[in-house]
């Protein structure tokens, strides 16, 4: 009676099952997990992209979605000859929390033989996220932090990408993070970033990026995570829970406790309808910084300038 | 020291202001209120389809958005020579629920002198939706009330429009409506019915679709509708709070709560979107009632043979 309630994998049909898949309705074993997910990112990465002589850049946090990336990425590039894949942690200067994130992306790459750079706001853009937050306080600049954040380390990732040579830049993006970035700018009805979101800009001033975990739920790569012992940075972002993000994440998640594969149909759904949607291309070169924007002062400058601080 | 706490109309100056509107931060007073409201809708429907020998269908359920789409099309088609305006009832047959809704549509049209019909259910497809609702529950049939109702709903109106030879048909959808309508479609990622919703189905074998109140916020047609003194059924739809719409209606509210102007957002970015969106045209003619469908059974017939019931 005991023996019969152990179920067995779907796939192999001898290991014990540790995971069932809802939408699949599938038993996975360790193994087979394991093996699924390195395939449905090797799906999603493509095949033709995992060829010799690429320079991947893959932005870590440390947390588990950007560890877990790293390690796919790793195994998938195994096999193949002059491959460089190069971590980069991004520094904003989050007190009490952005550190220990680096400390574990630094630990993964040690461990994992993976070259890293870490680059910082302060050296950049000469303030960091801290000082950034306080002065729009001060000024009564009604900006989320987490729209400074991205704007500014979309620009270090791309700078650093730019210098490396990289063919791709690789980001953690799981399923859910898509699902929630697509629902806010639905929400938004922000056309232009859905159509940034779904497309690269198709400019040689901006690197391509790949998502290799775009297609795989956040539970999943939480439970990879686990599986394969990542030591990670488990502590959310001081900033997060005040971001309309946070709100719009609440939202999805509800709708996918009580529908299950709700994140699936959104982002499908979304990849239809972004086939038909130009991508604005008017790129041009921010004149003053000389980096890549859409327009003549790019998005991290005119930030910075709106807040008197441009250096 | 009262007399200077009493606000004025910002558009009249004169009269005492009854409504303040938060996005555009206008005050008004009744009079000009009830101008705006013909105005915007005037704008939506387009100056070059308020013009003579017109003949619009108006859906009528005797609610407060199929009253005041009447009332606004009657005003604004007035001067207009040679203009019918025919309203339709159409009775799904809800036990101690439609009855009313439609003694309030046809005290509506005796009022304003207005010709009208009532369509039910039973006779158009032999049963009506609480025996339907009855029937998919007995065969356990999991599908949700208000989709036979819509697919039934829209194939009358249809039918009565194409019969008027109508050039239009006009549903009293708001904004609010049409954000819902919009977002269950994003989450679901159904890109059709994105695309049916915003764009005609460019056949004739489908009447073109007026939507005079698109633009309007749900709590400005209720106050339009107070306002004139309109004696409009109050009570919602049995069905309706089991349905997967009433969710994403209580997200968007909430929402709209929190950031104001929320249902705007929603609906100019899936304007924009969608015109990029090509509607599928393989319209045929269904093989069993003869009548309009997007493939060789129509919707409505499709749904009645799964359960049986196609007569």
């Amino acid at each position: 009676m005991m023996m019969a309630d152990i179920m067995k994998c779907s796939l192999c049909k001898t290991n014990p099952k540790i995971y069932y898949q809802r939408h699949s309705g599938l038993n996975f074993c360790k193994e087979c997990f394991i093996k699924y997910i390195l395939k449905r990112a090797r799906k999603t990465i493509g095949r033709k992209n995992i060829t010799k002589d690429m320079t991947i850049i893959v932005g870590l946090s440390g947390g588990k979605d950007s560890l877990v990336m790293a390690h796919v990425l790793k195994e998938l590039y195994k096999p193949i000859p002059n491959t460089r894949i190069i971590g980069v942690m991004v520094d904003e200067g989050i007190e009490g929390y952005r550190k220990e994130g680096i400390t574990h992306a630094i630990e993964f790459c040690e461990e994992y033989n993976m070259e890293y750079k870490i680059a910082t706001f302060k050296e950049t853009v000469g303030y960091n996220l801290d000082e950034i937050v306080k002065i729009a306080k001060e000024k009564n600049v009604n900006l989320n932090p987490c729209t400074f954040c991205g704007v500014i380390r979309r620009k270090i990732l791309n700078k650093v990408s730019l210098n490396e040579n990289a063919d791709y830049l690789a980001i953690g993006h799981n399923l859910d993070d898509i699902a929630q970035a697509v629902m806010m700018n639905y929400i938004k009805g922000d056309i232009n970033k859905l159509a940034i979101l779904g497309k690269d800009a198709g400019s040689s001033l901006f690197v391509k990026r790949m998502k290799p975990l775009q297609d795989i739920p956040e539970h999943e790569v939480l439970l990879f995570a686990d599986l394969i012992g990542l030591n990670y940075h488990k502590d959310p972002c001081p900033y997060s829970s005040i971001s309309y993000r946070a709100e719009v994440s609440d939202i999805v998640e509800n709708l996918e406790k009580k529908h299950p594969g709700t994140s699936y149909s959104i982002v499908s759904g979304f990849k239809k309808l972004i086939e038909h949607i130009p991508v604005e291309k008017n790129m041009s070169i921010c004149k003053y910084c000389g980096e890549a924007g859409s327009s003549e002062i790019c998005k991290s400058c005119a930030l910075l300038e709106n807040l008197g601080i441009r250096v």
